[in-house]
């Protein structure tokens, strides 16, 4: 049967990884997860309870925007956490951050359409750019702009712009002010702007900015993934501009039906459970304190400004030009799964690694010992 | 902000029914609705009770395929209905059958690619396949085909052909020859064949056939909506040819991540639930022999043969040239919503109305009671 050009996205390399660390479990050993970028945590408990009362009701369709309800309490959130008031009728509740991509990309990108971002990025922005017959542009970022894009690098001749802070891989963060200019040269080059800000929430030093408070023509792209600990739901969001709003309740209507009804409903309790997702925080803080001292210690000193998300992503061009090598070193002698770079930044990420903690403090304590270790005896 | 020209799908105009009945009802009145596409019940008892279970669980993102035990639970269905043997590697648990259009028509399909299906059919084909940059080619079914396309209508220009049995909204059934006719002739043209059964389990006569009886060169795609009683969970499958295993697993990988985890660990336990499945069943096959009694009774006596799904879809030429009208007063006059055919069949659908029996008996009972009433006003 025949292929399609588009369906021949990139694997992903950090899921060999994955299945290394798998197979090393499977025959006994123990290994420190430092590759997942998921929380380890479950949903908010009111969110569970609210779906085990739930359970009693039939749980079908929800409007394709998601329940009104849900819609509010998102609004409610951009003026807990940056001042903005938000008409819930621009909030659009997806099938997961990526339910909202596709929404996205199909809204405002034709065949053909280039759409820029930062290397290096979430790998999965190219792959589904690809796959919707979209041609990614990657734009090289610099350490000592912390790997963001400046807006002199914007191209002239791309139709859209992915912004994503904090970054994954990087874990840094866009002042207001760097926001601001970059929306401006999106503007000026006619290039539709998409802000993903699904690590939002999770910062450890100045709180992190929204698209929205410097302009309204943009494609918000958050979830319930990380901050509120619910990856496996599949429930996110998207602010969207007015101008947008039928256009992406008609895809939404087609593409999706609806987000699962169930998660919605554990979404909208897991609104109020703001304690514990700031326990699961804490949590992240420590990890990263306890990162920043034991990383340089074993000997990855070149890293990136942590300041959200729960990545540290490190230049190891001291030790390697082979990450993807380097990583299958580290998971054989230390035990410790780490992602190699390759899937952020085709090119430059040989020469990097991105370590997360968004486990367990004993498990990142332990972590650093069996990586300090491994880099003494190496 | 910039306009795609793939966002521009059609509107659905049942939509504006469904308002208008929300609107009635929101005024006081009762309305009879014969116009929604999903079961008025609750996921299966046990489905419900597993997550209840799995609650405690962190439900974080499984494999991009599925879980694994689910999916051998479904490849388990494959034998139990048709006898067919299935490798459960090829089956892929997706976000909804929404979720296995969206994947299919990556694997196979690149910009500009014609995919062929048969007027009427399910709305959503269409505007998904335009979203996606591909042409929707309509084939124009005749009543005494019971509105499936003969192997001579398919189109030499096409890159792929959507079959769907039980057909929305024609609710009938193709036979087994009929499937393996169509598959040849679709394979001999060089299509891609795309089976659609996620209103298997509920036919009312023989015994539905899966398109993979006749051939192994098929994605066929279904879903926990329809007999589990699961719409808003947004779980489905897609059943693929070894040949595009690792292509499909790729684009989720990147496109979804995973389909929900806690509506995965419902549906594996709906899986056993057959008899809560069959007693829904029971009520569909009582409500098709009140609309097959009351239907002519009230006026609507050219109807497609309703072998299948909730579904009966009318002639109404005789009455109306404009079924939007037509609904709209039957709405007003009757109190009972229908859904008028143009979302179906975009040219002959200005003819036809579809009328679901998905609700309870008494339900049924009371609409066709006002149908009759309102028909013999008029």
């Amino acid at each position: 049967m025949r292929h399609s050009q588009r369906g021949q996205v990139d694997p992903f390399i950090v899921m060999d990884v994955m299945q290394a660390a798998a197979d090393a479990e499977a025959a006994g050993r123990r290994i420190i997860h430092m590759e997942v970028g998921q929380p380890g945590t479950a949903a908010p408990e009111g969110a569970r309870a609210a779906l085990a009362r739930a359970l009693s009701q039939p749980l079908g369709y929800t409007v394709a925007l998601g329940l009104p309800r849900l819609r509010q309490g998102i609004a409610g959130l951009y003026r807990r956490w940056y001042g903005v008031e938000l008409d819930p009728a621009r909030v659009v509740v997806t099938s997961g951050s990526s339910g909202a991509f596709i929404l996205a990309f199909s809204a405002l990108f034709d065949a053909g359409d280039r759409v820029a971002m930062g290397f290096p990025g979430y790998p999965s922005y190219r792959q589904i750019l690809r796959a919707m017959s979209l041609t990614p542009v990657g734009i090289p970022t610099r350490a000592e702009d912390r790997f963001q894009p400046r807006p002199g690098d914007l191209p002239q001749d791309a139709q859209g712009l992915i912004l994503a802070s904090p970054g994954n891989p990087s874990g840094t963060v866009l002042r207001r002010d760097e926001l601001r200019t970059l929306a401006e040269g999106a503007q000026a080059r006619g290039m539709a702007l998409i802000s993903d800000e699904i690590y939002h929430g999770l910062s450890y030093g100045e709180a992190c900015h929204s698209a929205l408070e410097v302009t309204d023509e943009v494609f918000v792209i958050n979830s319930f993934s990380k901050y509120f600990s619910m990856t496996g739901w599949r429930v996110g969001w998207m602010v969207v501009p007015e101008s947008h709003l039928r256009t992406v309740e008609r895809l939404a209507q087609n593409m999706f039906i609806c987000p699962p009804h169930a998660s919605q409903v554990a979404a909208l309790a897991a609104l109020d459970c703001i304690a514990e997702a700031e326990a699961n925080l804490a949590v992240y803080a420590e990890n990263r304190r306890l990162m920043l001292e034991g990383l340089p210690k074993a000997g990855f000193t070149r890293i990136a400004p942590p300041e959200g998300a729960f990545y540290i992503y490190a230049d190891v061009s001291g030790l390697t030009g082979d990450s993807v090598a380097l990583a299958a070193q580290i998971l054989e002698g230390a035990g410790v799964a780490v992602t190699p770079g390759v899937d952020f930044d085709p090119d430059r990420g040989a020469r990097t690694l991105r370590f997360s903690y968004a486990r367990s403090t004993a498990e990142i304590a332990e972590g650093l010992d069996r990586l300090a270790a491994f880099m003494a005896a190496r």
